[in-house]
């Protein structure tokens, strides 16, 4: 129980042991649909009944099913109303080095994203777009975090995740045939006029202060999303989806 | 005190009075930034240095100025860390037809958006893309709601919201020259193909059950956001967002 409860809320937990929480039957749908190893299920009162199918599959993955009790599940659990379902996961391999990824892809990179809603957000559009990872730098929420692996619906499974400390050695990491177009607010050329579709990697920043000019050495070409009205910005996954989206787009022209 | 709660909570009362909140400074910038009418600019304990910029604006755009004691906004509020500063705002004038909405614009239709943040996000995209209007139809959450506001971040004031409590009456309510486009997860012709940039409606439908089969009639297109990988689907206020994205860039490039 210790050992669930740390899992939920300790990084440093979730890394030594290499294992995650998923809460509820949505995030372990997900898991179960991109193959991923679910160590142990976790049901309580009633769900054996109400998630059978989510129970069958989960077995048949070779997860071990564990009973726990109501009480249990709500000692444990960082939501208000848990569902009672949950899951230990392993952490799928992780990418080490851009050198690894497809030299023609699409790559997101963000700088220091705080909410998790938000990059749980950016991990759904980016699978879902066709990108290629997302390199995760500067100090940022963790991806294991339990809403963030909510938010990104599956998508933690679906796309590598490379995290770096450091955003300087980040971008510097990046092979010099891909161009680094970073995105801001008010400054930089049309998103949609960029070659996107590959061979590329795409940057945003930290919620409230965007990309920080220490890294403009390292920033290729600004770009924007043109904003109309009395709008001043966008919430950083929107401007991630929407540019992601382009990208995705702009592959389909090509090919 | 007890008219501050309502007009939170309640959106008979909000309606009635044709008032409804703001909580914290942001959304009181967003509205003082797009010339909203704000009655009362509370302030609590330390929030006239703090904010004293907001102030300012708020006193000299007509705004009156009250003390109100730090116990007090925790009672009123509705988020866990209230931020010490929040208004009564004035509804703002709302369009009565489709037919008083420019004919050559892309007017946003939902359909039984019930998640706040959804329903916020959606508008923050529409106004910062261009689209004429929201329709929101159904039985949704209602756009004057505390957490819709707060995620519009002022696009509650920057594009005119129409409600219409009936989908099918909604629909119809459009003009004929206007092509409906609705979006779905899994069928349709790519949203990016579709003539996007004026004079059409892109409709979204409820989370869980996307637009109801009930409506086929009124849908002249079916249109979807090709995913890849295993993602299943988009939140629909991501798929808003792409969409909206998309007709904007239509639009500049007829232009």
């Amino acid at each position: 129980m210790r050992r669930l409860r740390a899992l939920l809320r300790e990084p440093e937990v979730r890394r030594s042991e290499r294992r995650f929480i998923l809460e509820g039957p949505r995030p372990i749908m997900g898991a179960l649909d991109r193959a991923a190893d679910i160590e142990t299920l976790f049901v309580g009162p009633g769900a054996t009944d109400a998630f059978s199918p989510l129970v069958d599959r989960a077995r048949k993955s070779g997860a071990a099913i564990e009973r726990i009790k109501g009480e249990a599940i709500e000692r444990i659990s960082t939501t208000r109303s848990p569902q009672p379902v949950f899951a230990v996961a392993v952490m799928p391999e992780t990418v080490e080095s851009p050198a690894d990824l497809d030299p023609s892809g699409t790559l997101v990179v963000t700088i220091a994203i705080n909410d998790p809603g938000n990059l749980g957000t950016i991990l759904r559009s980016a699978e879902a777009s066709g990108a290629i990872a997302v390199m995760s730098c500067g100090s940022a929420v963790d991806p294991f975090n339990p809403k963030v692996v909510r938010s990104s619906a599956g998508a933690i499974f679906g796309i590598p995740v490379l995290e770096v400390d450091d955003p300087v050695r980040a971008l510097k990491s990046l092979s010099p045939n891909w161009q680094r177009f970073g995105a801001y607010a008010d400054a930089g050329v049309r998103y949609d006029s960029l070659p996107l579709a590959g061979g590329c990697a795409v940057i945003f920043g930290n919620e409230a202060h965007g990309i920080s000019s220490d890294l403009d050495p390292f920033i290729d070409q600004r770009m924007t999303i043109p904003l109309l009205g009395l709008a001043e910005s966008l919430n950083v996954a929107m401007a991630a989806s929407v540019v992601c989206f382009e990208a995705a787009r702009q592959r389909t022209l090509k090919s």
